[in-house]
């Protein structure tokens, strides 16, 4: 079956497609300093890889969502379900994880369906 | 290829199916307030998830299991080991990781074949 | 769909194939006491599991990397800018996490094509 890569750099691919699975990169803003605009600026991301693939935020199978901080979750988790199609959305894990720079607050790393 | 949920709500949905693969949602339990309870509380539901969309703990292809405590491995581990088809388990990862709600101990997220 | 388990105990299998994708495991290793020479010694595994399935790393979909201490992350960087193929890197998510032993500095779980 076919890999397809997108953005590839020397370290990874920010999205991999594989027959008609595709694998997004975790996603970090730094669009803002608070949770809940970090949030909106990867789900931004999130939507702008997915349509670079044919797919969009319908066709979410899974996300992982990690917080810097546990206690921001329901700020993470209004951005989220102002974003996430009703009736749609994925399959979802959320746990708390200290990420690659400390001004990462949130990452989300999709599989999606394209 | 079509996409499949069961028990979606506005956040996520529990089982999001597309083509054989069936992604779960990760699970905690709150039947008991120590790891081995918790774990079987899990188990369960995902042996009910599974059943849902006509898989079965055989069908497996990998579990993500987060402890909020890492030092709770053996616990979990005892009663994993009791509930894991012999001869057919899934691609395992455990680490430690703070949960949603400092009552959970321990979610797992599962990939299947359906 | 057939499923097809290597180095399978009573825990886990090391690596499960469904159809033309391979879930691994996570991997570590005491080869080292370094981040560097542990991170080593997992690509090295990961190589020897994807072949064992008739797959190799230029067939990578999925990394997520998991490191004891978020600090170590440049060391872990080097060593896996030498192995990822040019071109070919998989999707990635590296986050930090307490990992089943002390002595366990970095564990990577691997979804590849095969």
């Amino acid at each position: 079956m076919q890999i397809d890569r997108k953005d590839t750099n020397d370290i990874m691919s920010q999205a991999v497609v594989h027959g008609e699975t595709v694998y997004l990169s975790g996603q970090v803003s730094s669009d803002a300093s608070d949770v809940a605009g970090q949030t909106q600026g990867v789900l931004g991301k999130i939507d702008a890889m997915l349509a670079n693939v044919g797919s969009q935020k319908t066709r979410m199978l899974s996300a992982t969502i990690y917080l810097a901080d546990i206690s921001t979750f329901s700020e993470m988790n209004e951005v989220w379900k102002k974003w996430v199609p009703v009736g749609a959305c994925p399959a979802r894990t959320t746990v708390e994880a200290k990420l690659a720079a400390p001004q990462y607050l949130v990452e989300i790393t999709v599989i999606a369906s394209c």
